[in-house]
């Protein structure tokens, strides 16, 4: 038998080669003849344009932008693999967009855009906005990519997802709050220390402020971010400094930790000590999710007293994906014809993740969903969406109304509909290789 | 029975409503479990992006870009309708990614962008570039998208087709070449009066003076060009006058038409009348392509005493649709992976398109190839693009060496498969409707 991890690599290298990528874009519709032509495409296309122009909003009517989402990246941040330029970059927007279709109904355009500068990338998200329904900003580095988001989502009239802050920050709150209930502990008393505070990091701080946490203190490279920091700030860690640590703690992770009933990584392997688990309360809660090398192994942090430990890998329990949120959460939100994201809107998908966990099921080793059947995702999905667009319609950011049946109903129909789609893929990938 | 024009309108209107656009992105393969997703996602992918890291080259290799083109519009020159925004011009760039996948297995993104700067818009396509193996340049204004387009030539690393232009001058000079024979007529002795010098009277201009025509005249709103002509010109107006008309005529459409053996409108509909065929030489050949209502009925023309007439609409002889030409032209570039779109390439194209037409079956009603069964197109979508590869190697500019079978084979597997997925929309559109 080989070794299991390079086994995953050159499997994975080969699949790839094979396939030539990942996506390929195709009719809604067959052309079977020239009549088909002639509705689709000239003459009869010159009155849906027509149409269109006479009222911009119809674009959501007669094209695919109701359902179409840029994936946008500069490849400076990918995976745990730092700057490695846009083309290495789009193998993960590929495969992002692949779940965007299969877990959402959603038709995401992978694009890595060649210039790293700030203004350049706004831009472009500018100028691609009147083509798509939303925009999903992915694997850009920090604080770069702080700024270039806020700038987004205040100049755009469509709404801009971070997915590694805000998608990451959904799928941790849904397993934390699954994780507290096991242990017993109430959000409001316990003391979490985040290790990180890049896109993932800032993310879950944001979340969990939203959600009447007892007590943060975040930590990066240079130990504990306290209001009046000097050093290796910016104006995202100012932030985090006057809302986290109230009690102004200094001092390295190791001194923060003491205490703490959860300690989140998202910041690099080999991160986490067994002797800082020890530091902590009692029934310590780890998530380390550092990819793919966790901060600590979760057989580590088991043996070192961690009562319930979560990690980014799949051979191990409780994995933090976002793939668990993002499809379900921009099918609401394209659904709904969200035109920005609102707090809630994030709160709702995170709700509706955790408690896709029955409390007859939950356990110290069971604290988020894992399907062994892809097909079983379709259950959640269905549940994000219709909780994210409530939430929209509720936060006033929806141009529908809220119909529950029927978001359940065009959810279902997309994954039922694309599944069919897959089995054709499939069929021809064995019938032409 | 209602009027079949507006009938077409309203049919037009109501399958784009149903389907909400055209095009939909989805896997090459199927995500069937968790295995696969650690393949085609993380963490799978991780090591794909390395290898492309290694060699950005590598990205023809392990994504889709080596059959991925981007549709760039603006919007301000869509179809005869004008500057309609990008929102207007949509239906039509995604019809057009339909014809691309149908009839190229060509997987093209359509983006209108939302600003009509130049320089925005050259930048915009310089960013998108990592991400795509080829760009085509659609819908913008004249002059404008003249030095675009000669800006992206030279600036970028991939192929830049100008659809309206060298797509249009292929099928054109296709017709026109089979016409000429018809009526047995040299093209080195033939005087040719083209009207309009917007994108395809430019492009038609450059393939003729690329294939030895004996005599040429532009005219425009102003009447001949003419080098030295003071009024209404510009760069490429000033390139026209020194490649053409060097009998330096002056005057009127009229006038110039005086002796003609070909005229070729690309203009306004009722820009010919009866009185300028009359003037022809014997034997007229006129092209009246202006959509979606000719220059001169079909009907008129042939009254008038023209002896072939070519138009843009469906429901005559003789149909010059640029359909014929870019699948193909794509695809050859794609699989040559051309890093340049040379004149020899154009001129492939176009011979490829003139000779499918048969001898045998040639006629004054038939010098362009008509599909009654749109099946029928594969064999020229494998004659185009194996000529056009074949050029591409030998102006030095493919990165592949040439195999004719191996290209027919992928353009014939590309178009089968894809007729096959054509057959499960079809299915699956009568079932979710």
């Amino acid at each position: 038998m080989s070794d299991p991890e390079s086994n995953t690599k050159d499997r994975a290298l080969d699949i790839h080669k094979k396939y030539k990528g990942k996506v390929e874009i195709i009719g809604k519709a067959a052309l079977n003849d020239n009549d088909d032509l002639s509705l689709f495409y000239t003459p009869g296309v010159a009155e849906v344009s027509n149409a269109i122009k006479s009222n911009f909003e119809m674009s959501y009517e007669y094209t695919n932008r109701a359902n179409t989402v840029a994936i946008i990246s500069d490849g400076t941040r990918v995976l745990g693999l730092g700057d490695i330029g846009p083309e290495a970059g789009m193998p993960v927007l590929e495969g992002k967009s692949m779940l965007f279709k299969k877990f959402g109904g959603v038709d995401a355009i992978p694009i890595e855009v060649g210039s790293k500068d700030e203004e350049d990338i706004i831009k472009f998200a500018k100028m691609i906005e009147p083509s798509v329904g939303a925009i999903n900003i992915e694997d850009i580095e920090v604080p770069k990519v702080f700024r270039i988001t806020k700038r987004l989502k205040n100049e755009l009239k469509i709404p801009v997802f971070h997915d590694d802050r805000e998608g990451t920050a959904i799928v941790v709150r849904a397993a934390l709050m699954n994780a507290l209930a096991v242990v017993g502990k109430k959000p409001k008393s316990v003391k979490i220390v985040v290790n990180g505070s890049g896109s993932a990091g800032l993310g879950i701080v944001e979340i969990l402020e939203a959600s009447s946490i007892g007590e943060m203190v975040v930590c990066d490279t240079a130990g504990a971010i306290y209001e009046g920091r000097k050093n290796n700030m910016n104006e995202f860690k100012e932030w985090i400094a006057k809302t986290t640590n109230r009690k102004m703690e200094t001092g390295d992770l190791l001194n923060a930790v003491k205490g703490a009933d959860v300690l989140i990584g998202v910041s690099n392997k080999g991160a986490f000590t067994k002797e800082m688990i020890q530091q902590m309360n009692k029934d310590p809660i780890v998530f380390a999710l550092a990819n793919p090398i966790s901060e600590i192994d979760y057989n580590d942090a088991k043996a070192a007293g961690a009562n319930i430990v979560a990690t980014g890998r799949s051979d191990r329990p409780n994995q933090v994906n976002n793939y668990l949120s993002f499809p379900g959460f921009f099918r609401g939100m394209l659904s709904s014809m969200a035109s920005k994201v609102t707090d809630s809107m994030v709160l709702a998908a995170s709700d509706a993740i955790a408690s896709s966990v029955k409390k007859s099921q939950r356990s110290a080793d069971y604290i988020i969903p894992k399907f062994y059947n892809l097909r079983d995702y379709t259950a959640l999905a269905v549940r994000i969406a219709v909780s994210v667009a409530e939430a929209a319609v509720k936060s006033g950011v929806a141009r529908t109304r809220f119909d529950r049946d029927e978001i359940k109903k065009e959810t279902k129909m997309l994954l039922s509909r694309y599944s069919k789609i897959e089995k054709t893929t499939d069929r021809l990938n064995k019938k032409y290789q």
